[in-house]
């Protein structure tokens, strides 16, 4: 294929340096979690390779600090391909091949480039094929990705929202079925929703990284395991889990395991899960702060920034605005996530780079949206409570409590009644005689009416 | 709102004609399942309003009656309503409350459409709301849809792929990587992981029913509770569990269970990994039956009909491609269920019959589809064994097993020679002077390199 | 592939009957429109085979009749065939070959299944393949529904809010950016806009029905003609074009044509933009008539049934909850047919039968649910005009008008001032010294903010 | 809202630095294009407003300098804010605002920050609201990407498979139909079909750019146009046109344009448009060069880099998978524009940065993988004749030639025949009986079963 010059200062060879030539589509760049979790990888190879009298104790040292610098993030600057290249991640994998092998050299006093005394693909790739480790490396980063930008910030927001929950929880408000009028509840009641959403989105989450801990490394190129020792897959998977203090395992099926991507279109499906709920709940905290004068105006949403280029004092909802703009965007990388995961082809699913690149995002931005919806909205939103109380003494669907004692079809006459002749619904309710004010004043008491706690009758 | 005509030889009455006219949008129903599932909510409303004297038994014994008549399919004329109504459910849910009232009233020997002595929503509705009932049906309906359309007929397809995989797991083929010949492995290896994705898809469409089996049932309008008696969600969740054999559970808290349907959600976000493990099967076995010449033809499919209206005697991957149409359908639907579940508003989440409709349709056709393929496409597909030897022997990645014994770059200079010149690999190793005959021998031997079992080395 | 047992009283012959076997997935049965579509394709091909002489007039005079009959839907019942059969619709296309076959074999006096006088491939299919006949048929099928299920009542429906947008033309409410308050407008304004987001949606379909007026026809088994006589495409096409008077012709590339289906994929996103346009509008009313007394309460929709089976009285906007799930469905029909399109390969793309359900069903149900939510929504939709007049003079955000003559600064600190304290804006304007009484009138007139007519300043 | 610190070597001002502290979610930026974009809105403005005499000259003369430094890229670094902001884009807006003001201060020798002589929003934002700016450079913004980072490449691409397909086009191949053998065409034939599907993309995403020619700008806050000059809006537009040399006009309806994305939402469905055919496009190429042994092997597709980590000599399809990958990508990106076009609410649709950032992504990505899949595949590929060759006479399907002579049925009976007994079609016709060597001869030949040209018969 030709001469190909390489920058002097960087580690990676020519693999890398074709792949970055022909391959330079858009800015999309594979991402930095990856090539720490290569790092995890090669190293474990290293150790276990070097345990088994495959790799000599020097070289192996040289290519697990080679690696160890990989996983801090201090090789970041030599991995610069982009997400848009070979469906199996090779050209990722040979990246990570070359830098770690001439910086082992570098190490070892060697020349750069000359493959000698670590050799890419015999030393540092040994026992492996891109096409077992680029999905144990997307595994990993995807463990890595889940357990620190996402799952503690849903935790600390559901927290957050928990506290309101029970702060607010005696604060009786009109309930909103359709959009329209309903029976009361709490607010309190209304955010422990919202916290139940986020606690089970989250539940979800959890139980979708069963799939990823499960790794593919000891299949080599096909799944047979060709050109790995016999024991490699356990050997590899046991040390990674030792090395990340997670509970990976070797995957039991290698052909399942790299032939298809459906353990990360099972997390990224759960990621798209809380989106979902992190929809509604933000579309709610907007609709409920809406105004401050002509809307629902039942919340007040921190003032972070002035709102509008043109309209002086205007404040809005921009946090809630974010999140479901993020939200949405979530579901449109797992749509992608999903068709991509559709198209493997025999002992393959080619379509890696797309799905990891669109899964670290998704929990990427999840988490940091989760993170400043927190900080920026949720702690600091107050209650409008002259408001609140307002419209709970409005509303007419309160008549409901009345059904059980003059049934459904008087009821709802005197609800049509106040709403055509626009008076109060006790003033409806006695015009009608179906019932006297005494009666009227036991039974229609919105506080009386929001039952007990969250699970209902 | 006036008077309306109601056919005289249907139970239904003024609410569902009304429905049936202002919805008449396409002809999508909303599926019988819902309306059988509502015959258990009803039936057990009923029997726990009996239970603690709320309901005269002779009352109760009518509606129970007339509810076991919904849930065997018998009053499925009755329903007729539309899909695309009242995001609650609340049309279809008075739709069971007319239905079953009148024809309670008809068993009690009362007049049809007198409401009396058995109210639609005095008495059959007694303590319930749509907004807690028709999500109850909901999760109901879509455990007896997994259950009996879908879950054993991907078992039973697994299964038959078993049996496959484990008759032909010592017949060596050629492996393929990015659609390019790769490291041998054997066709029952490779139909192992087919096994092994469906068992990993139907694992996980069980673990998501735990969310369904938790019932908004005692929520009643806006998740209080309200006008339902205390303890009445717990009772009513066991007799439902009761009566359908099936663990179901009062949801621990209502605001989520009305406010959204994310339960769902993760169901259908399960049902579409199983279509994409699916798509990627049928892909394989219509690219490995493709020919029956010039393609790869290393699988022969039953031929269940002609497969041209001007090409005599082709014969096509019929069932291969209803299945991934099926499967590119319920991954559409996914998306649209996703969507609507974004879409909740306060104590309601309005897109209930966009959600249960997708749902189970796109169970039933999955599950449809899955019998059809197994029955008229696996269990009847054979090996083409003279084509599958032949191309073994070919495959210039056999180099690989080299590697480890002369170095990647020695073998690499192997396998470009053979292509390059046209000739074989084990002429291209003799004449590079890399390796002699015995030990090319020794070494490069199809039966060898495949490993053993499915696990990897 | 053996004997096989066909109903007496049906037309159609084995193929269809083994399609019905095999392919029995779910209830989803192909369009009857694309069988009235055939019906013109085969009366087509009849007559250009009859007019060159390669068909005898009698024979073509009984094909043409039959044809006619399935134009009329006289043989509906006689197209039994399910959605997800073979990708290329060969059996749907088979279904009619044999169907007309044998009906004209009936009309002819001839012996049903004989396939004498009247061979279903020789005679009905002569010059045709599935492979162009089918998409040409489906081609065919998209413009008729398009035109008479959809876009009249897209019309309608924009007719209709445009005589609400002239009515409403004069009546000054507040504007919302953000949900939050903002500088006034009109009805009348707001309704222009949904108008002509209608109209552009409109004018995007009736462009997209440019691809599909090129017809396949002519291109037999791959695209190169074979077996049909040279000529054939355009003769077909124009004879099509006679038939329903409507501009189609034969396409200029038939390995385009056949290989892809591309032009459909375009309706269907044309489609789906007016969905996404309907979704806001739809919403927007919601909205808008949210309350009645605890929302926004600026229109009134027609009550046109009960609204909950638990609260008497209540009223639901239904018809637009309708139209948002309807929206939300077409978006991810829209979804599968963009996967599906993508999904051909070589000479056909095998998942036409996906495509043309998605889009006619698309298209049917947004139809449909315009027409709905003409008749039952926006004509009888009412402003609640105390409601209206009463926030427009609360708004903050005419302030917005003081900027141009104090600056933006200023303006800002009197919005905050005005905010804080809880007062009118004219009070906190006065309070900040920053105008006087006489100026803060003149300048602060909702009525002269609004601006003249829809095009901006 | 407090002090906050700004760094001294940036222009931007406060509401810039909010924006980055409160929104730093992910590492997702608005793409520069927005603000270059922004530079000819704020230069327009500047030039009509000076115009009309409401802004002094040497003010206006500072204005169009500082935006044309924008324009030219020169102020890049002064634009750090996030997609994930304020949905209307009013963040970003100000950031142009304050930086442009800050520049113009620089260059009339005021004092960074102190917003005179220029400031932000009274002269900068002179006739302005974000609401109508924002919009107005997304249009602008989308057009220059269409036309300098994609048109420009889809039709070299499509010259470069046009020049394949004239080069080709005597080649005959067997032609392939639910990926079984079919009836003869040409190489020139098939890769006309691709042609073809290109430039209706292309013309396609051309009628789309009409939408996105009409401009917001001149609506301001809510669509009326207040506190802009009579004629602003059409006088923008005017003089955006000039300095772009684009036809750009003013939007007819203002509550449309600002209230919806409706126009990007059709761009972005074009380009997925050209997404779903580019997928089928890199597909076939990809399977045509499968092998080189043991795949179709049709094509050879240039060898950019080695494909394998542990297969030595192995090449693969890796710009068409990393074009199946970005197509993927567009059609994931296309779901998450429209469904955030869906979300607009009364006078806004605040999903503008979401909606912004995919559609310019989609629009770069694409056209890069055109030019990389152009350069490094397509230009490069040639043909495997004796390939090619070899299989066309195999096929069975070229019996399809006999059935205008001896009917479907009998000519079924020769295919089945051959491939039951393994024969060739040849020996096959003869044994039958149905026809003599020299009619079978006469009859069978591919070369000419090819039709003429491209349109079909």
């Amino acid at each position: 294929m030709g001469a190909i010059d390489v920058p002097a200062d960087r580690y990676w060879g020519a693999q890398t340096q074709r792949s970055l030539i022909h391959f330079s589509i858009g800015d999309d760049r594979m991402p930095k979690r990856v090539y720490h979790a290569y790092g995890y990888v090669k190293k474990a190879a290293a150790l276990v390779n070097e345990a088994a009298g495959r790799l000599p104790a020097w070289k192996a040292a040289a290519i697990v600090q080679a690696a160890e610098e990989a996983i801090a993030g201090k090789l970041d600057d030599h991995f610069p391909l982009y997400v848009w290249q070979t469906g199996s991640g090779t050209q990722s994998n040979m990246n990570v091949n070359e830098v770690l092998s001439n910086r082992a050299i570098q190490l070892l006093g060697g020349v750069l480039g000359s493959k000698s005394p670590v050799h890419p693909n015999d030393d540092v790739n040994m026992g492996q094929s891109s096409n077992d480790s680029f999905p144990t490396a997307m595994h990993v980063a995807t463990v890595m990705e889940l357990d620190e930008a996402l799952m503690p910030r849903v935790d600390a927001l559901a927290q957050s929202i928990e506290t309101k929950s029970q702060q607010w929880m005696g604060v009786v408000k009109t309930g909103r079925t359709h959009l329209q009028d309903a029976t009361p509840l709490t607010v309190g009641q209304e955010w422990s929703g919202y916290a139940v959403q986020l606690r089970e989105a989250l539940a979800r989450i959890a139980a979708s990284k069963a799939g990823v801990y499960e790794l593919a490394a000891g299949g080599t190129a096909v799944g047979t395991g060709l050109n790995a020792p016999a024991g490699f897959s356990k050997e590899i998977a046991a040390k990674i889990a030792e090395l990340t203090a997670r509970p990976f395992v070797t995957a039991p099926n290698k052909f399942a395991a790299q032939g298809s991507l459906d353990a990360i279109v099972a997390v990224m499906a759960a990621v798209r899960g809380l989106s979902v709920a992190l929809m509604k709940i933000a579309n709610d905290m907007r609709w409920l702060a809406s105004g401050p004068r002509c809307g629902l105006g039942e919340l007040i949403l921190p003032a972070n920034e002035p709102g509008s280029s043109i309209m002086p004092g205007k404040v809005n909802p921009t946090q809630c605005e974010a999140m479901v703009m993020v939200c949405i965007q979530v579901i449109g990388e797992d749509n992608a996530v999903a068709f991509a995961g559709s198209q493997g082809n025999f002992e393959l699913n080619a379509m890696r780079p797309i799905i990891i690149n669109n899964t670290l995002h998704a929990i990427r931005i999840l988490g940091d949206a989760c993170e400043k919806f927190r900080l920026y909205s949720v702690e600091g939103t107050e209650l409008n409570l002259p408001r609140i109380e307002a419209m709970v003494g409005q509303s007419l669907m309160l008549v409901t409590a009345l059904s059980p004692a003059i049934g459904y079809d008087k009821a709802s006459k005197i609800a049509h009644l106040a709403n055509d002749e626009g008076i109060t619904l006790k003033a409806a309710a006695l015009k009608s005689g179906f019932v006297d004010e005494k009666r009227f004043d036991d039974i229609v008491n919105p506080a009386n009416m929001v039952g007990h706690g969250v699970a209902g009758a």
